[in-house]
């Protein structure tokens, strides 16, 4: 596949750089008209293990990728950093298939920002989660 | 760094070939000689996000490499699944770390064992993890 890849019209990738993002994808976002986000990547052989199904450790790269995607709304100009990631595998994923994620801000105090998600190929759920990301403020 | 980095000294690599593993690590494993195991990897500039620390997912990734290893004991010749996997961050790390993890069997049944572990760098604890893994039956 490549970044022309129909399914991938109208999404866009982070402006910085993110080793292991960009080797773990690469991973594109894009809003969806009402504010919220929607996530996707498409699976190669290279995000599977060593039983030929979506690695786990893949799935939950492109979560916490997700989580600061939707987490958007409450994170501008701050950065942040996962403090808690929670997850339940519901289904397995091949080789080329277009894999999204969609989710929503539970709740949003000053420090930190409660997220969660689904990932999902089509009709079928592979990933359910939930996590805590906490904003870094500026110390300057 | 190497595989002859003689912070790997005894440490070996799946006999199988888990490409979404390969790529996300290399990941090392030894048996303790007393029936445990401990796993490491070696932190490269590819293992960091976008502000020069080590991602989530990398961390997760390992965890759930070493998920498999502590399970070992129960899963001999039975393969499985990660059916959820817990964690809480609690520390950044950087390139050149020999982060390692250790971690326990909590628990057994028929069909499902319950792991949990840490990952650290020398004293410092990056990752607190717990999850369950589903084996899966020959259905010969």
């Amino acid at each position: 596949m490549t970044e022309t890849d129909p399914r991938l019209a109208g999404y866009q990738k982070w402006e910085g750089f993110d080793p292991f993002e960009e080797q773990s994808g690469p991973f594109y976002f894009k809003e969806e008209g009402d504010g919220s986000y929607r996530c996707a990547f498409i699976s190669e052989s290279k995000h599977m293990n060593g039983q030929g199904a979506m690695h786990g450790g893949a799935l939950m790269t492109f979560a916490d990728y997700a989580m600061f995607v939707i987490a958007r709304p409450a994170l501008e100009g701050i950065s942040a950093v996962t403090v808690s990631f929670t997850s339940e595998f519901t289904a397995a994923a091949g080789v080329d298939e277009f894999v999204e994620s969609t989710g929503e801000i539970v709740h949003e105090t000053g420090g930190m920002v409660f997220v969660r998600g689904t990932i999902f190929s089509g009709e079928r759920t592979l990933l359910n989660y939930s996590g805590v990301l906490k904003k870094l403020r500026s110390r300057t």
